[in-house]
């Protein structure tokens, strides 16, 4: 049996076990998770994570050796560890799908729980949501340079550990590729596993031809690894020779070519194209692999390039660029007598300021392109625009307006519920191929402009106006009755 | 049982298959594991994961699931799948010491097994090493520009996984760190875990002061996080109060003080120095964090930051810099007949070419000072100095010649068995303590110029002369005989 219970921060305990001795720790909370900037300077984030933390969550416990493990700290009385030994989440998430195009400051999921469960539950979740949405950028990122090429996730032995290397080959798979070199991933989630060759197979045999030739005998589909030695004087002529041989036996399939690790990609293929085409295997496949990212594949395109499917490893499953993603959990309301009061922390660094209330998103998309138009953050009881104009006041400069007028747009909730009294909810445990149909279509809502990987549009987020009149009214009571009383 | 069989890449299982049905799959080879170049620009790496590496093999082995999983991929045969539903690891590994602080291009472990198991292992041994070295390295780092601080490890919501927040705890005390909060590496390693309150401790409270007076109350040793609202109007003052509360009540302890997790950590953390030393709290602990890395507390201490405690987080458990160590692992010898014959890559790409045989690695340190002199990569079976005058040769620069005089140095070989006939060797068992020891007293060995976070110098690593020769002569062979006959 897993148990979660430990993957957290001390002070989560700490914390819980204080609020608990003075009768505070089962108060009901609303948490909201968001981020504050894109990865990569980039346009968008794509969501990921949720189904590995249906998972962590429905493993989140504590099993008598980890209690044991907390009372030798001599930090704990036996009341909390008993408490926590009976620990479970009975609580609610609202959160965005996975595959869903998200944007700097909006509510990307909402966590209706005691305060104990958002705090022991916090650094965990945070974690799985972080690594995976941003694998899955980091990946969409790279499919948006390479629309049409076959993308082959390599980077298990770079990967930041294990986990890192089997979700990420998920996430990247969210972010738009077709498979991954990653065998436990492949069993764990269906994902089609790739792979030929490597230069140790090579070096198994006295000479390159002879690997090439026995790698071909056994295997139908060879992609034949060409720059062990000399990639253009050995690897493509011995290649060629191969693929003459299955041609003369009639065993020449559809899909063959070669790879190429190392050396200037956009050089050597563009040989390798030369030399196969004339020896009459122009649709022999040329693979590229070696520290490739988005912006080296784009770069290799622009010079002429001519392979069309690329291993990608270390950069993708490392997020290299950007490393990690700082989305942030924080408490949005708190129960007091029976009602929900609205809370925010107020800051002298106004970006670490945060939005007060339950709240929900509201997407709109113009009618008939199937565009999106923005997102409008609102407060939850709040009436939803659908069909009548509407305008929608940026927060960071309330005298932009958009009108939206009526019959132009339709709008779509965007948070759905992920648990429900402790439990999945029904329609949360979607399969990885929906998930991938959705993360391609939420991609094709986007304009150009939000996709460039350098100086991209940033879509601005929308306050309501019942939610901006909150904040204010919040802002300016504490700023009355001095800033430490916020509530 | 964990089995750990599927955590490979695709090839290493279509190349042993196809090894196999040539009855090759058996022969014994030598791989070296090496890096090219030091992460984060630096002079130094510091090797970990070994204690994982050991779990993961032991742990290698393919369960009837995985065997099923396989053969619905259509790929393999019956008699490959009962091979490896009995594989398990025979060979033996030699490698430095986690902790050793390590240079580009010498072999910092060497495997001895079939090339199944070679091929097999290779991907999951990659990962381990490459990600606990990178961030141990990265925390030494950070160690070394805060040489007398405490250093806390916070990065667990922002790893890329789960075992990468769990063995980057781990790496990171190798690094030098003095605890971490992440609950499950404390229960794992014995690691000591840190922390005291967030942000939603503050907001679980109708006030600062009585969200600080509650911890104080219930906690011996309060850092209480002083910047929720204002740090300098409201925190720290505050926080004072609450001090004085405690001296009052003759319950100040040794070790109280505050955190501060936004703004600017220099000019803050010397106000509030300022301001608790005139309320009678000189000693009170300020202990920073937000997006620490050994730049930023390098630079704040250059501006008179009175912090004396570091909370670091993101950028220590993702690496942030340089996000993967590329180190590799290639084939140096071959079973032929009964005999090893040296094997080694020859690419146009001079960067990529390879050193072969069988080699240990020998490391002088100046007799009188301690202090490391270089290292020396030679075959295994050299006579090795002992005392007399010695030359050393820089490969990349041969007319560059050292002579060690007798009696001024000693060598250390540095190869130690981890595994003996796919047992863990005697000896390789040692605790974190010892690790994390043996780790500081490897950094004491470096001249200062190595430890510079930017430009330092770098080591460059000799190779013997008869490796030397060796190499030149089978690059020669190759040139004579067509470069892709290289055995």
């Amino acid at each position: 049996m897993k148990s979660n219970g430990l993957v957290t921060d001390l002070y989560q305990m700490t914390m819980t076990q204080g609020l608990m001795r003075i009768g505070m720790h089962e108060k009901e909370v609303v948490f909201d998770r968001f981020y504050r900037e894109n990865p990569f300077q980039g346009g968008y984030t794509v969501v990921a994570g949720l189904a590995h933390l249906i998972d962590f969550i429905q493993n989140f416990r504590y099993k008598k050796e980890d209690i044991d493990y907390l009372r030798s700290l001599g930090l704990f009385d036996e009341a909390y560890l008993t408490y926590l030994s009976r620990f479970r989440f009975h609580g609610d998430i609202y959160a965005m799908p996975e595959g869903t195009v998200v944007f700097p400051g909006e509510v990307l999921l909402r966590f209706h729980g005691t305060i104990t469960e958002a705090m022991l539950l916090e650094t965990g979740l945070s974690m799985i949501l972080n690594h995976e949405s941003l694998i899955a950028t980091k990946a969409r990122r790279i499919r948006s340079v390479a629309p049409h090429d076959t993308l082959m996730e390599f980077g298990l032995r770079r990967a930041q550990g294990h986990s890192a290397g089997l979700w990420g080959a998920r996430a990247a798979m969210i972010g738009g590729f077709d498979g991954t070199s990653n065998v436990e991933a492949g069993k764990r989630f269906g994902i089609p596993v790739l792979g030929t060759m490597a230069h140790s197979w090579i070096m198994s045999f006295d000479s390159e031809l002879e690997a090439f030739r026995e790698y071909a005998r056994q295997y139908k589909n060879p992609i034949l690894l060409a720059d062990t030695y000399h990639a253009l004087e050995s690897g493509v002529p011995h290649a060629i020779q191969v693929f003459r041989e299955l041609r003369s036996e009639n065993r020449l399939p559809r899909v063959y070519g070669i790879r190429l690790d190392s050396g200037d990609l956009a050089y050597l293929s563009q040989k390798a194209s030369q030399m196969m085409t004339e020896a009459g295997f122009p649709d022999a496949v040329i693979a590229g692999s070696n520290d490739l990212d988005e912006y080296t594949i784009q770069s290799l395109k622009q010079q002429g390039c001519t392979m069309t499917s690329w291993g990608v490893g270390t950069r993708c499953i490392t997020a290299d660029g950007s490393p990690s993603l700082g989305g942030v959990f924080k408490m949005c309301a708190r129960e007091e007598n029976g009602h929900f009061i609205p809370k925010m922390k107020i800051s002298d660094n106004t970006s670490k300021i945060t939005n007060p209330g339950i709240k929900n998103v509201l997407r709109f998309y113009h009618k008939e392109t199937g565009k999106m138009i923005t997102d409008l953050v609102c407060l939850a009881g709040e009436k939803v625009p659908s069909g009548g104009d509407y305008i929608l006041v940026t927060e960071s400069a309330r005298w932009r307006r958009k009108v939206l007028r009526a019959d132009t747009y339709r709008s779509v909730s965007m948070l759905r519920p992920l648990f429900q009294h402790g439990c999945p909810a029904e329609g949360a445990d979607v399969t990885l191929q929906e998930t991938v149909d959705y993360a391609s279509h939420q991609m094709n809502t986007l304009w150009p402009e939000y996709l460039r990987l350098m100086n991209p549009d940033i879509m601005e987020v929308n306050l309501s106006r019942p939610l901006q009149q909150l904040k204010d009214q919040i802002i300016t009571d504490a700023l009355g009755h001095g800033i430490s009383d916020l509530s």
